[in-house]
Parts: structure tokens; C-alpha cells; sequence
């Protein structure tokens, strides 16, 4: 299974790390790296990691997009929308983390889905596009072959879910098992919703 | 607050990147990546960071040291060892995730205190070092100014215990929220040394 993670600068680093960890417990799992220019791709927690770029012969069975600040300006950024697109048509299984999903919104991967995201930056990502069924309070949703997570670490539920959902439950509890991981499994649980400042963060 | 992390090939991926993710919210935070001869170091999940060459210039007041595959030979790695052990003694906080234990184990780090480690790998690690008090049944153990961890997901526990204790418990509970994350707060809290496969991982 070819796992491709599109970086970009300014990517959350849990939202990232947190679902490589386990989607690389899969058997036969490879994760590649990838942005638009290729390169090193930074963040504001100092990481700078190396990505080759994308190109029509990029091809992967899973693409993982996580959030972060850097998606702020990426949402009106048609070149960064138009390859992510393309990508993901060609791609089985979508995985967006926190505000990864206004990614997938703006690319119009969403229109006429249930689809969640960051609590905090909730009224923010959901202004974005109407066409997306917005669900507040979910952990993840599963809406046929994309998925979606709340906040940074829900990405690693959401994840244990997608590993559940199609390799079996055994498998998932498996690497939470090993990564001595207390699994939310639960996608229906999402106390973060009920935060009194959730949907307060432009 | 001055972070490095002490990487090295094999490192594994969410030791490092869960408790950067919290570390972070530290105010005044400031993340560096080192590792001994600098440059890009990469691991078993794909990922390629870049680092900076560990000098005798090199100050941090916190080190933060990951687990992983690579830790298997550097537990006899002198120079490595060496390196780790001088940066380790002029810095105030030491942190260190999973099988990280094992370097500052080697390194004389632990000496005459307790710590633990990764519960799979239990065996292994206290089996390198004799002058450590080590503690099967615990997510984490604070010994002054040391603090390990047990495996992979337990470092962002203990990551956010070591907030509390340093910076407040309301930092610590206002960063798990920002990042959604379920914090498992109680450091003696530990089922996964319970589990029938503990220690047998060599």
C-alpha cells in the first residue's frame, strides 16, 4: 500500500506524525513524502522535512493531508488546489487531519459528504464551503473512502478507525497496542465540540 | 526555552513528534533538531529531517531523546554515547520516550534513580544497565530533573506531566485541549505492562 503525505509549509506536526505512526503498521505500507515544489518543508515547531515533488506519474493508494497555519493561505491557492485535486482522483483512500479538511473542501473533494474538522477553527473551515455536510461533533467521520478528523490528535483515532474499517479491528488494536496507545475508538465521542471557545478561532 | 532533540537513524516517529507538539506550547519555546554528524537523518517510516551536528557549543535546557530501531546498536555506541552524555550534563531537563531509555541508561544518566521504558522491550533495556531502579508499572516516571517514558504514545503523557510539574497544570490541560487530546494524566496509570507480551521483545 503507497501511503502519500502532502506537506506544506506550516503543517501541524502531530496532525502528521500521529497517523504515519500507525498507518505504517499496515503490511506492506510504504509513506512517501510530498509538496508541490519537492524539497524541504518546514514548520513553525522547527522540523524541516524532505519532500519529492509532486507530478502526474504520483501515484498512492492512501493520501494523508494534514492541517495546520499554513492552510490558511492554501485554500485561495488555486495552483496548491488544482494538483491536490488531480492527485486525489487518482487516489482510493483520502485522510485529512484537523484543518487538512479545508483542503479537501476548497478542492471540492467534499461537496455532498458529512465531513468534520478542527473544533477550535470550526466556523472558519465550515465558512469555506457550503457544499459539505459539516458534522460539529464527531471524533471522525467516514464518508465511503474519505475521512475526516477533528483537532491534531483525533487523527490518530481517525486512523486506528480507517485501519479498522478496512484491514479489521484486530490489526488496529493491534498497533495501538504496540504504540502502548490509549485508543478513542469511538467517532461519535467528541467532547471537544462542547468547548465554549470551539468555532471562536479565525 | 531552549528544546533539542537528539536524533539518529531509525529514530521512531511519534517518540519524537507527539511531545514536540506539546513542547511547543511551552511559551518562548524553541525547537532544534540535532543529531551527531547534523544533516538529513531518516527513518523506517520514510521521514527525512534535517538536523545540526551535535558541537561542544550546543546549549539546550531541555533534550529530548526518542526510542526506535536505532537505538539497538547505539547502546554501544561509545562516541554517541559520549556526545549524548556531555550535552545531556549541561542541560537542566532531560526527556526521554520509549527505548530512549536505553541511551540514558548507557550514557550514566540513570544512574541510582528510577525510570522506565517501553513495556515490549522491557527486558532488553533493563538488561543494559544495573545501576537503574527501573519501574515496570508506570506511563511515566519523574526523577528530578530525568524524566522516561514507556512506549511511543507515552511520551506525549509524560510530555504534558512534565508541563504541569514545571509550568502549571493549566498550561499542561490548555495545551492537551488546543490539540484535542485526551490526556492520560495518572503517571502510575499503566495497563499496557500488564500485557501478556511485555518484555519479550528483543
Amino acid at each position: 500500500m503507497q501511503i502519500g503525505v502532502l506537506l506544506f509549509e506550516d503543517f501541524e506536526t502531530l496532525d502528521v506524525f500521529g497517523p504515519v505512526e500507525f498507518l505504517a503498521g499496515i503490511p506492506g505500507a510504504e509513506l512517501a513524502y510530498y509538496s508541490l515544489a519537492g524539497g524541504l518543508v518546514g514548520n513553525h515547531h522547527g522540523i524541516s522535512v524532505m519532500t519529492t515533488a509532486v507530478s502526474k506519474e504520483t501515484v498512492c493508494d492512501l493520501l494523508l493531508v494534514p492541517g495546520g497555519r499554513g492552510t490558511r493561505s492554501l485554500v485561495d491557492d488555486l495552483p496548491f488546489l488544482t494538483v491536490l485535486a488531480n492527485l486525489a482522483n487518482r487516489t482510493r483512500f483520502l485522510l485529512s487531519v484537523c484543518t487538512g479538511a479545508s483542503l479537501f473542501a476548497r478542492a471540492g473533494l467534499l461537496d455532498g459528504q458529512k465531513a468534520t474538522t478542527n473544533k477550535l477553527a470550526y466556523d472558519w473551515v465550515v465558512s469555506l464551503s457550503s457544499m459539505v455536510d459539516w458534522q460539529r461533533q464527531a471524533r471522525w467521520i467516514r464518508s465511503d473512502h474519505v475521512y475526516t478528523s477533528s483537532g491534531v490528535s483525533a487523527g490518530m483515532d481517525m486512523t486506528l478507525g480507517f485501519i479498522s474499517d478496512q484491514f479489521g479491528v484486530a490489526l488496529a488494536m493491534e498497533i495501538a497496542r504496540r504504540a502502548e496507545y490509549h485508543w478513542n475508538s469511538d467517532w461519535q465521542e467528541d467532547p471537544f465540540a462542547n468547548d465554549p471557545e470551539a468555532g471562536t478561532q479565525s
